[in-house]
């Protein structure tokens, strides 16, 4: 049985991957893909998205949404994704022309008018999944589950503290987090060992068309380095989806600081210290070799 | 030469292995304990402060500092180190007598009266430090460095984010981390993997009758268990002083959060990436296995 | 000339004396109304803002928005307003229909195809407005003025610090103040001397159905109390809109704390002590009596 | 029966009123005065208290507190009270000499030496007063009253929200709120509406040294101006102790808030809105004319 899905992405590298994944695999009818600004600007994770369903030939609606976060100012991560995000692999233009609506809008749409409840994915900052449950709060109850790449319990990518994506829109996040939705979240703590090696990324390179582009694309990722493999963040939810036994999740209490010096951290109530309800199914570890050799699997399949 | 130093602490079993090696290196002169809340309540860390002097027969001051944090109410960490703190071994009722004043205020006289500069070696909440820095600001020029056992850039101990001794007093941690003192901090990225495990610990039980006491007590931790290892985390911050060729140090800028979901995290701009200016010398890497040697040839040296 | 107009409002009684004149005024051309949860919850304040365009036999479209804050827990001041917020007077069932889009987009649509710049006016909580301003930036540059009841620089009306609108939904408010837009706010540093007096409602309820209608709203509602007068805090942007001279504005920078205990404070610089850059109008003085006088003849031209 | 008071204070103008009534009644009796940084820097508040007991030939102790607030950066007054706190009058240099303890513990000293319960009076920040009770919480109920000027429930007079004693030190006004000893604050709310009318202070002017004194002093402070009258915001907390029946008290949950953009904000659930337990006296209402006559009357009887 086919399972219906949203990806709200960034694209971004580790989108990419991700998207390679999700649109090619039967298991997984993407009803549509929304974009956010995040790893860059909305115009260019817009332009990627459109390109990444160009290549792979796929006729998904593809709506584009919130260009800032709630309330914090923009800050991007060109610097580990390259300027436009998708640096390293020369797509052709596209034509592809996005909704009209805000990608919020085409969500809440699709949701409703599915006869099956929904699967969402997000892959980067949190905006349009917030702005979406609390604006449409009857969307809820068509939800199936809201697969999250985002925060960590083993420290940040941005500081210390704080991941990405969370960093970027805290106050999303938080809406997200205390929204009531099934929540399944990949934070740094596990998404940093879902790592592809040199030789893994040698071998995708000759997989055919798909594995020379990620190979391209990987190889102007700076998120991790080759030696000691790449951090492919965001598989790990389409990876879930797929093979959900690779992680153990823990269900537990989840929130978001959104504001002092740890704005956009998570804190998870790990040890049940401060008898908070739990909220979301957080990914507390990986199989992380399986993974790799799942993953390699995968692309070879692909053309 | 020997470096003239007051240790700050809440004795708690790694503070006891902590005290234990410094109250006993020729290169290290312990002119004061002072002893805080933090472990467990500050009635019971002072009793074990007093029983460790008296079990090396050492005639130093020590003095009794906060009952309680500065803002937030307290919280101790008895589900860890047992009620009293150091459960696992029988000491003697101590006879000792604490000093008449304040830990801050004898702190603040044995620092001037102090020809040379004094180094501060804080393994419990910050309280009496931050005070201590607070009231007597002209302190500061006499302090060679402060030593700390606090906060972590891979995730927390009490929640997810937070360290247990920052979260104890996220204000005083913040009013030390700001102070102006030259800092060195160990967090629990580097303190978690200063680790003994089983083997050492049933050796060090062999090694006459300190090694049976710190046996005895690290039998009853419970921070992590004798399989993947003890951290003795607070004992970083000592053998740092005696071999500091074992750890990598990055100065940084770092700070506490003081409210909110994530009280207590620190926060460290690794990256540079927010240009905060350099605050502390932050503690990114620890020799596990040459610490684990160094350390269990050093208790084999106690009688 | 006529100014276009859209009002978002959580009708409560003194949003109805607001709409009272401002849907008579042959200055005010309104284009809609948009509902909040505020004084009372969503669908109060839809039927209560229904139930007034049928009293005036209005053809104004209505569109209902955001049920809930963005990120804290609603809490509406049915204490002040009575459960439905209209409780004084009988209105008939209202058959009127809500447009089927979300306030949000309804107010994008309307403002994108208005040919002139329109003035939006904001008398409940600003979660819709935000909302709109965060997710459509493109309308800013066609939005001539929004004007809003909200704030304080003299002391709250929940607690002693924060005023209830801005109280409901700190985020909303702070976004909104923050999003750049022509901003004109009236707090009840001035809204709470713009009183109607004993004599002035008794007078009120002599001027035909819609002078009764008003003093039947009155005479339930306890934001004062008749003796000292009643404050119709909503009415002072209205009033602004057609007679500017009654109020003394000063341009300056404000802010509202969205954490903590002072959440939904109103901060404003007065006296440009910490050198940030205005943004806003800022009420800072009322003609109170002929505030009065200007409303009671206003009120008297109504039928 | 003389009641035995400690003035925390840092003169400062309205300080110089307070203490002018304070230390010359026979029911008041002076304890000690310590210093805190506040209007201006602590030398000049410790310069300025010697000089005025020296003005009065007063023969009690005076402790020197703390240079500067618990976590934030200490910001001055000077633009209200003139470079050195009390320009307009020129005092002698004094060559009384301060006790060699800090303030917080000669206060401490005082407090537990003391027969009688001792009342705190604190007209500055709170930063000693917060020391003490947090380092030496065996004073609390040696504590008769800790009497305040600080906050505001009427706006504020830095930013719209805080006034100046509690944004000075936030913390440190948090600490003392909710320390349990019993709390009586005079807010602005209250002490702006003790002021001296023009007519007033050209008659003090004629009250021999004292009165030329302060006449003096009042003709250099910018806390209001003479037509609209001076506000004597400090000394308000000595008329109270002496005159308690011209004020109106409620009591009622106090709280301020310590970071974001509110930050020293007095939060008082004055409607016992949000059901927290009551913590202190709040003063609501001043008899505002009987003030002036009884303040005028006091001083003319000084000599
Ligand atoms: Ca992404
Ligand atoms: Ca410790
Ligand atoms: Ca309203
Ligand atoms: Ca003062």
């Amino acid at each position: 049985m086919t399972r219906k899905i949203i990806i709200d992405t960034d694209p971004g590298i580790d989108d990419a991957a991700a998207l390679a994944v999700a649109l090619n695999d039967p298991q997984l009818d993407v009803l549509m893909l929304s974009t956010v600004a995040g790893n860059v600007n909305l115009s260019y994770t817009t332009e990627n998205a459109k390109k990444i369903l160009d290549f792979f030939a796929k006729d998904i609606p593809i709506a584009q949404g919130n260009r800032a976060p709630l309330l914090v100012e923009y800050e991007d991560a060109s610097e580990i994704h390259g300027e436009t995000g998708l640096n390293g692999y020369q797509f052709p233009v596209s034509k592809r022309v996005v909704l009209r609506e805000h990608a919020v809008i085409a969500m809440k749409n699709k949701i409703l008018q599915s006869a099956e409840k929904v699967t969402l994915v997000a892959i980067g900052p949190l905006t349009n999944l917030a702005l979406l449950l609390n604006m449409y709060p009857e969307v809820k109850t068509k939800i199936a589950e809201l697969i999250i790449m985002g925060g960590s319990t083993a420290g940040g990518n941005t500081n210390s503290a704080a991941e990405f994506n969370f960093k970027v829109d805290p106050h999303a996040a938080q809406i997200v987090l205390q929204s009531g939705v099934p929540l399944t979240i990949f934070g740094l703590n596990v998404t940093s060992r879902a790592r592809l090696k040199l030789q893994d990324i040698n071998q995708i390179k000759t997989f055919g068309r798909t594995g020379a582009m990620l190979y391209d694309l990987f190889s102007h990722y700076r998120g991790g380095d080759f030696a000691a493999g790449l951090m492919i963040h965001d598989l790990c939810t389409i990876v879930y989806l797929l093979q959900p036994e690779l992680f153990t999740l823990q269900y537990t209490h989840v929130e978001v600081a959104t504001t002092g010096p740890a704005a956009g951290t998570l804190i998870a109530d790990l040890q049940n210290r401060y008898c908070k309800s739990a909220n979301a199914n957080l990914a507390v570890d990986i199989a992380a070799a399986e993974f790799a050799d799942w993953v390699k699997a995968k692309f070879s399949e692909l053309t």
